[in-house]
């Protein structure tokens, strides 16, 4: 991969990061239409408030034309204009004069990080209120305030995006990715604008064996509606990822599936190795975003996650300053480069098997020395090895595991045995 | 459990503590009628001599009226009546005078403890002798003595124990312990009182889900009798203890069945380590009681053994000091309230299956935040941990390992769970 | 075992050490004629060059009448007469002067090894080549010199032996050893001699359990078409070995097959430590010899190596240094020894299951003490373990390794155990 698509996706990141997004809203609207720009495949659909799925319900539509709090000399001291962080997710309109002390009630900061505004939400239950930073909130000394939220919540769509690129086979790769947060860049734009970059990578080969299906979801109610409607259709599914936190450059990290050694999970340590990373390997425990669906019982698809820094491990996390600071374009380059790896090991990972009973006669193939010696055997070891264990059993992730061996390495010794017609191939189930 | 039973239990072993107990004879039988007194459900059961039972036979029965070595002044220097310690199990009578010689070949004393009269047993071996401590035995200066012993070894009757403790289900969870060692406290009064509490405290109960078989037997003989009687019944036996040495208060140990894997060996396990004991983990090969049959190749049933202080693991077993300097009060209430626990933990472990598909909505519920912050979820982390893993196939137990949390935590989360219709459950099998 | 052959073993030893073996040739034919005098029963059979076997085909018969090199004076400075390592195995006839320059380009030695001759070969490419030590190459200053080989490589027969000792089953034992290598000691010859004093060792057996495969053949083509004629009665066979490098005193060595858990592996490893030898642990990624056959994907066969010091780790390996000073009768004697004691652990090793349910009486057969004490039972603690777990699915070296007992501890129970007539066998499969 030559091209790690780095300056576009930052300039798509740069462009969407003042939309207001939440669960629903014409913010998400804007959202995809833009990345629909980039992807024509991309599949819109609006779902109805009030449609049930699973245990769930898809919620009312949210939508903000503006929200202030104005001192009482009239100084919007808080404005949604501004940022969009600053009202709580699904605030109910108000239009009111209160008092210092009822307005402290709907104010929420962060004494911890005083020039932070933090992201707060209150979806299902009716509440309104602003976020401030500790510092402005330190400077409201007036009597009274006048808070406004021109909003509505009442019935309309949740906007999702799907897009399927097919393959040679039914088999699915799933990308998991969501679009319910205002403006924040590394949770949670740097996963939707990867997402697209990977798409157009992926239309630009030849062919594929896997199918792939990239959502753009909502958190949890999108992806509880998404499965609920896809059931059957996600049996397909050979391994998956939720995309998110892939925008900086502090470290890297493995959240596993449930289930911990699925395709999905094997794919992404082997990658993580090979390429030499020193990532931070967390346990189921430490989950947080859609694998909690995806791998829920009676679900149980194969879905993990690689990101940079976990979500709730660095201390913009949910707050303002989750920021162009944080995201870089060689962050999010990096981070196609290790998904691609790992689509391209996908691509590649099959399930082998010798054709011919013993060892095959490499030397009139060129490929053992002619001249045995003490040494001889030395510079074939990898490559015996590995026809060792090319029995029809093991994929080729395995082999590289047993043989302590890069996947690029066993592949490369694959293609050579596979030139000269010597493997028998089974498509890995 | 507010009521240990402590007293009690003390109370009956002190009672308990001079008869004669031993493979048969009338010891046993004042035994069991005592017992029957605290819980008339006790059936007893007489085995004739000569019955066989696999590979053994039960014995004859052995009865003692009076036993003792006379001096040449006539002094009784060793008698029967202050300790029954002092005759070899099952000695066949004896009267006549011997010389200090040949009456040392019939006399057992311990070198390394010299105050204890040591336990001592010739069950299959035609036999008579005494035993002594070695204090006493350092007197013996006359150059005759006179050996008595009138006893019986003649047809006549073994003689067992059973309460049946019926359940919602014919899944059984048995008790066994052993009455066939004369005045020793720890190794084994406690245990036949200790089981006496349980049958007691498991009457109290509203409903049980697993019938309780609760058997007082003589060691072996007793246990592949009952075994050879009841093979086919045992088969519905989920889990099991041989309850023995439950009465000191110095330490706590485990000894795991053959199989090593069981429920028996799970719970008690996740109990151990729940009530934050400093347990000694045995081995199969430190085994020593009725477990040795239970888990006998072929018959194969999940039993093992919680215990305080190991038999063979402190020095005053099987003599006369394990005696009411061992036991206490304390150390009996102490192993009641484990047994206790077990039994609790058995009779709510069961496997559930979350009823809805990808995770519940618990804010509707009130069982999660409805404002969404930075630190939102770290709450009821344990609660979705365990929602995790409710997918019909792992058992409560399964779970607290998994999530490393206390039974009680993974009880009380599934215990509202439940309350809101969310579990279907599956009776452990 | 008390004749350990080691003096037969090294006197044959030395009669073929200056024979000059490859894969095909008299020098063979010479080798298997003088090994089937010390046993009769070895069947030597010819197998035409062309024949094709799985991926590969017979070459040509090799044979060599002279060879040397001559300087400008008509010394013969490298003469094959004095070690048959100085010709490259399969050259082709030669008889020209050349230039040294042109004569470089034709001479192996060993820059690290100047007194060595090294072993180089040519087999499937054509050739031809002298091996000569590093101190005598120094000397070549001539300007010409005569290059003279006097070779034969036309069609003929690839000759292999193999010896079948019948048992009582159709279950098979394979002892695998290679006769390709000229004039060296370790690797080769140690194998072919110590297989012939299994062979003679074996025939002396009153009755054996398994039928006995000995098989001697040129490395690699010779194991790939006596796997490729042999495929259906090669499923019979339970455990292999490969015999190689078994002359030395300097270490011992363990070469797992590709399974690494089966039979062949577990008793080599129970000898090993039974024997109380410090062994070097091998992997399946040392590999190096016809174990490379045996265990390929789809032939599957349960073959290891218990050597000396491996091939390729002593500095003598592949040179003329593998010589009479690297092999001992004792070094060959205490490998008789061991692959004798895994040979008897074989024949002893059986499943078995105890007749009787419950632990059997054993204190009526004399094996349990009579009297019981505070420490009877320690005694017979190993043959109560053993017991638990003769249940009819542990074979004896299952049960050596669970009890954590020499296999002559468990063998010596279980002799016990059958003379009282309380075990059913099961033939191990």
């Amino acid at each position: 991969v030559n091209d790690d698509y780095s300056t576009e996706m930052l300039s798509w990141l740069i462009a969407l990061l003042p939309v207001n997004r939440s669960l629903t809203g014409d913010g998400n609207r804007i959202t995809l239409n833009f990345l629909k720009k980039q992807i024509p495949e991309l599949l819109i659909t609006e779902i109805p408030s009030g449609t049930t799925a699973f245990d769930w319900t898809v919620p009312d539509e949210w939508n903000v034309k503006a929200a202030y709090i104005e001192d009482s000399k009239g100084n919007r001291i808080v404005d949604f204009a501004k940022s969009n962080l600053h009202v709580v997710g699904y605030s109910l309109p108000v239009d009111k004069t209160v008092s210092r002390a009822e307005l402290n009630q709907h104010l929420h900061s962060l004494p911890d990080q005083p020039t932070a505004i933090p992201y707060v939400t209150s979806y299902y239950s009716k509440y309104w209120g602003f976020c401030i930073s500790e510092e402005e909130r330190a400077l409201l000394k007036d009597e009274q305030y006048r808070v406004f939220i021109d909003s509505t919540l009442q019935p309309g769509n949740m906007t999702i995006g799907e897009i399927l690129i097919p393959g040679d086979t039914t088999d699915e790769i799933l990308l998991s990715t969501y679009i319910c947060h205002p403006s924040m860049a590394n949770n949670e734009l740097s996963g939707p604008v990867l997402a697209v970059a990977l798409a157009k990578w992926l239309k630009t080969f030849e062919n594929r064996k896997y199918t792939y299906r990239i959502v753009f979801l909502p958190e949890t109610i999108g992806s509880i509606y998404y499965i609920s409607q896809h059931f059957e259709e996600l049996r397909n599914i050979k391994a998956g990822w939720v995309l998110t936190c892939m925008g900086d450059e502090r470290s890297y990290s493995y959240l596993p599936s449930r289930d911990g050694n699925t395709l999905a999970d094997r794919v992404s340590l082997q990658v993580l190795k090979d390429l030499e990373l020193n990532f931070k390997n967390y346990s189921w425990f430490d989950r947080g975003s859609d694998e909690r669906q995806y791998c829920a019982p009676g679900i149980d698809l194969p879905v993990c996650s690689v990101m940079r820094t976990k979500y709730g491990e660095y201390p913009e996390y949910h707050t303002s300053l989750d920021n162009l600071d944080v995201v870089t374009s060689k962050g999010l380059g990096e981070s196609f480069k290790i998904m691609a790896e790992i689509i391209s090991t996908l691509e590649y990972n099959d399930i082998y098997r010798i054709n011919v009973l013993g060892e095959p006669q490499l030397g009139k193939r060129g490929l053992y020395p002619n001249l045995g010696t003490k040494n001889s055997g030395l510079d074939i070891r990898d490559q015996m090895n590995v026809i060792s264990y090319l029995d029809g059993y093991n994929d080729l992730l395995e082999i590289a595991v047993k043989c302590n061996l890069k996947f690029s390495r066993v592949r490369s010794i694959v293609e050579t045995l596979s030139k000269f017609s010597l493997l028998d191939s089974t498509i890995q189930i």
